[in-house]
């Protein structure tokens, strides 16, 4: 059984560790702070009913024999094949994470980081075997969107990046390459680029933000929750793809020119978010939103599978 | 029974016809070639067919005894409460129908554009009563898609644009307000932006284009299935869209300050494309490809509809 460290007891981590063990992963779990395992139980159980829309005959028992809380940072590094570090977002407490993950571990352990943002060239600077030290960033949320993006410094070496690619589908995640470092990666330079537009529409007073959710939910990501941009494309214009660029690229070349302002994202007009939001869905009903939107994500998952559409490894 | 005049009997007029046949009204089609009327009943039943997943108890013989083909532009101009003009997307020829439907209807008709991208302003120029024309945009594929966006020119009325939204409602229509004329409405903004996003990664060769794809469709695309990006922001911070924003917001600034070049969409590039998508899908398997596509979108929205997270009008 191969084994799988896993750095942070947090929502993050949690998610790791149930999707590696339920792959048949031995997970051990590190948290420098001891109160981090209070709700890792709680948490976990709430993420496994979520995976059980998915499939009903998960076997939780094997997840949780699988999965071993509270070990030292010591025993996560010995024989871990990949070490995945989910502590919070600071660059300067991660550096020194990694530098310790590097002396306690076996020079051909990966270290992966599920940094959202900060990028393993930074994260690994002041690691001596710089070679094994990855990106490895996760979507939201992670237990039933279970996507890695992948990617290195320039000191990482090719054969890490391929052996982590490897580990992650084994896992049965959907892993993608980055293949050279760029701030978002990619999940969120694609959603950065949606993001800024819908700003801009709605802060220049093209759309309500009730119309804009309403053109990404009933039209675009209907599509786009089974297929990419490029598989689009392909199938909007009777000779493919080229057809469909050809016919099209003007007026998407005119958009770029226009989309290339920077939304200021003000205190007052957040404010205004934040009161239009409000009244569309009361605080006291988000974490039921939460939960309904974890049980969709699983529903539409159970539904690809069926169809022969989802994450398809090997 | 209200009447809606459908001008144009291609592949979105008959779109619209079922649509709104379906949800009671009585269709009216024209067509300036009576040759476009030979496929309209093989096209129309293969769409039926789609919808049929979405709700098998579906009354194809209502759908077909609403829709009344091969009339003359005089008789969808009389008595019709609004006018889907659907025809080829050329400026002048369009320009010369809508003031061919302008003289022929009473002022108080609706006359709506399906376009994709020239402005209503543009279209209506030589129109008399230009306060009744707007842009009313579908979404692909508009029979399993029923999106719509509506938006006027400066020139028309408040009025008509919320009997218009009334009138596309009513017949199940999600629909959307376009405050102002822009180009690429909302949808294709949105669209436009992801799309150059995706381009520029694949073509600054961070990425493969499958791993776009499964960045989309395995992760990003399953929340926009039945998300907007704002409702989706304020589930990702503890506080709600505000937190989310204040959190993220230096990033998303950065990214839009480096996604502001123009693709260049050249010929070698979309070549390029093409042979990378023929590899993974041969032009033969295509339309298995776009049946597929249908049916998924009929099934995801049969799913949101269970949930209670399908369309809602009134």
């Amino acid at each position: 059984m191969e084994t799988i460290g896993i750095c942070g007891a947090g929502l993050i981590g949690a998610s790791w560790a149930i999707g590696f063990a339920n792959a048949g992963f031995k997970c051990l779990v590190y948290d420098s702070n001891e109160e981090s395992f209070d709700k890792f139980e709680s948490v976990s159980n709430q993420l496994i009913q979520d995976l059980k829309i998915l499939n009903p005959q998960l076997n939780i028992e094997k997840i949780k024999s699988n999965i071993v809380l509270k070990c030292s940072i010591e025993e996560i590094c010995k024989n871990s094949i990949l070490i995945q570090e989910s502590i919070i977002e600071d660059l300067d407490i991660k550096k020194k994470v990694f530098k310790q993950l590097d002396k306690l571990s076996t020079k051909d352990t990966i270290i992966a980081s599920s940094s959202s943002y900060l990028l393993i060239s930074k994260i690994s600077e002041d690691v001596e075997y710089r070679d094994r030290c990855i990106n490895a960033h996760p979507a939201l949320p992670p237990h039933v969107v279970p996507f890695v993006e992948v990617g290195g410094s320039p000191d990482t070496s090719k054969y890490i990046i391929e052996k982590a690619l490897s580990i992650y589908k084994k896992a049965n995640y959907a892993a993608i390459v980055i293949n050279k470092e760029t701030e978002g990666f990619i999940l969120n330079r694609l959603q950065g680029a949606l993001l800024n537009e819908a700003v801009r529409l709605h802060e220049g007073g093209f759309a309500s933000m009730d119309d804009i959710d309403i053109a990404l939910k009933h039209a675009l990501g209907i599509r786009w929750a089974f297929m990419g941009p490029f598989e689009i494309m392909d199938l909007n214009a009777p000779e493919g793809i080229k057809d469909s660029f050809t016919r099209y690229k003007s007026g998407i070349q005119n958009l770029a020119k226009e989309q290339n302002s920077v939304p200021e994202y003000s205190d007052e007009y957040l404010n205004k978010l934040e009161n239009e939001q409000r009244k569309r869905l009361p605080y006291s009903d988000r974490s039921g939103r939460i939960e309904k939107r974890n049980k969709m994500i699983a529903l539409i998952r159970k539904l690809k599978l069926e169809l022969g559409e989802d994450i398809q490894n090997g």
